[in-house]
């Protein structure tokens, strides 16, 4: 990979583009539909910005969709109007974007979403591919590199081969995973991220409510994750639903009377508990 | 506290015992209803094992019952009962127990449990109070005591006193937590520690049963609590729920069709977010 466009400003954009360049692999140009969050983090790398679709680097070998999920279908559509209409363009490529002229060394098209198909790429280019990095990212925050997850696939083997060299750049951490499998790592992911924040955020809501400050559960929290990275989940399942404590249930749902919704949230992952362990 | 009496050896007793022991607090014995079990970890500190009641150190200054919620309230009436028919015991304590004597300067009981009242020991002792560490406890794992919430109460602020002064050789995390918000930390505990466990659970399944290692999901868990060591949960919380991007969470629950007791989870858990940030 030689010449890199990255499309897209937003968290997954930010901090692929400060690690291409941590690494030492040049960004050619970063696309933002905003011109000025192009320009500051173009800026940062050292890289040339634009909001302008007409303007894209025509060369490049790999284009970078990190943008939404709902924006990849438009910002691809968009793009090809954009560059069919293009004076500028060579003649033989004035019914099809540039990036599938038959006569030269076109680029690879990937996107960074966890949940839309590669297939969204066919009807715009024969060259597409994912590169997804499974991990939640907060601008400010600079994430683990040497243990993210590098997600890539490539409608051809020689394709997927060269993502997967240039992932290694990145992150010791790069797997092959299918569609399929992307589809199953994104709705575990919503479990194991998504749903576990959300019941820290009901240990606070219900110890705030009572005076104590939501410190004091994190420490506990810390080792429940702890714990997991070297036992299996499975053996490390403790608490009264395990243990069949029945007693301790019925205080605690004698508790949740005043939480609703906490309330079946508590009778539903107990009955999961003790199905599991039963 | 002079004289320290251990009622118990699993988990809790096995690492309050060796953090007794780290920071220079002997303990003077330890009571294990197996004596093999007693005297393993009696010898791990230089410390006395016994497996009957009847030779319990008697001018113990505290006495601190580390067993399972169940276990409290048989093991203080068995105690009773031993005592009293106890020849050695002076004639005054022949109808209560030993350290209810009114004429010697008698000791503190304590328990560790999260869920019971302290006011278990009220027709035991007119000298008691909790000593509850707030945490998940793995035997062969060493907990990080430096940050380790200890929660504390007793029936006069003297004797509260003296344990949070005893507590703060443990750790520096003491706070006095009284019945009712150890009630309310013990359910919060069950969310943010029980129900992530089994929803990490839940995640490996989904991904296992696909064929990809559950490693990939352990540096997104890592993330998602080092989040919350800075920042609210309620504002770091993520996903298509939070978006209300109900085309995701469609693809999801049709993924889901499989696992029905995991499909109504994360209706649930959806129905809870989208809830809360709509």
């Amino acid at each position: 990979m030689k010449k890199i466009v990255l499309l897209g400003t937003g968290n997954v954009a930010h901090h692929l583009a400060l690690r291409f360049q941590e690494v030492g692999v040049p960004i050619a140009q970063i696309y933002g539909r905003t011109l000025h969050k192009a320009t500051v983090l173009a800026q940062r790398i050292g890289s040339d910005a634009t909001d302008n679709l007409k303007e894209l680097v025509q060369d490049a070998d790999l284009y970078i969709l990190a943008v939404s999920d709902n924006a990849i279908e438009p910002l691809l559509q968009e793009i090809m109007i954009q560059n069919v209409s293009d004076v500028s363009l060579p003649p033989q490529s004035s019914f099809a974007p540039f990036w599938v002229e038959q006569d030269r060394n076109f680029g690879t098209w990937v996107h960074t979403s966890g949940t839309i198909p590669s297939t969204i790429f066919e009807k715009y280019t024969s060259n597409y591919g994912i590169f997804y990095p499974l991990q939640t990212f907060t601008i400010g925050k600079e994430p683990d590199w040497t243990t993210l997850p590098l997600c890539i696939d490539a409608n051809t083997a020689a394709k997927r081969r060269s993502l997967e060299q240039l992932g290694q750049l990145l992150s010791p951490v790069v797997h092959h995973i299918t569609d399929t499998q992307r589809a199953t790592l994104h709705v575990a992911a919503v479990f194991v991220n998504n749903f576990t924040n959300h019941l820290f955020h009901i240990g606070q809501t219900i110890v705030e409510n009572d005076g104590i400050t939501f410190d004091l559960l994190k420490p506990l929290i810390q080792e429940t994750v702890a714990k997991i990275q070297l036992h299996s989940p499975e053996t490390m399942q403790t608490g009264p639903a395990k243990r069949g404590d029945t007693i301790t249930i019925e205080k605690h749902q004698i508790f949740l009377k005043h939480y609703p919704l906490y309330h079946k949230l508590y009778e539903l992952m107990t009955k999961s508990i003790m199905k599991k362990y039963k």
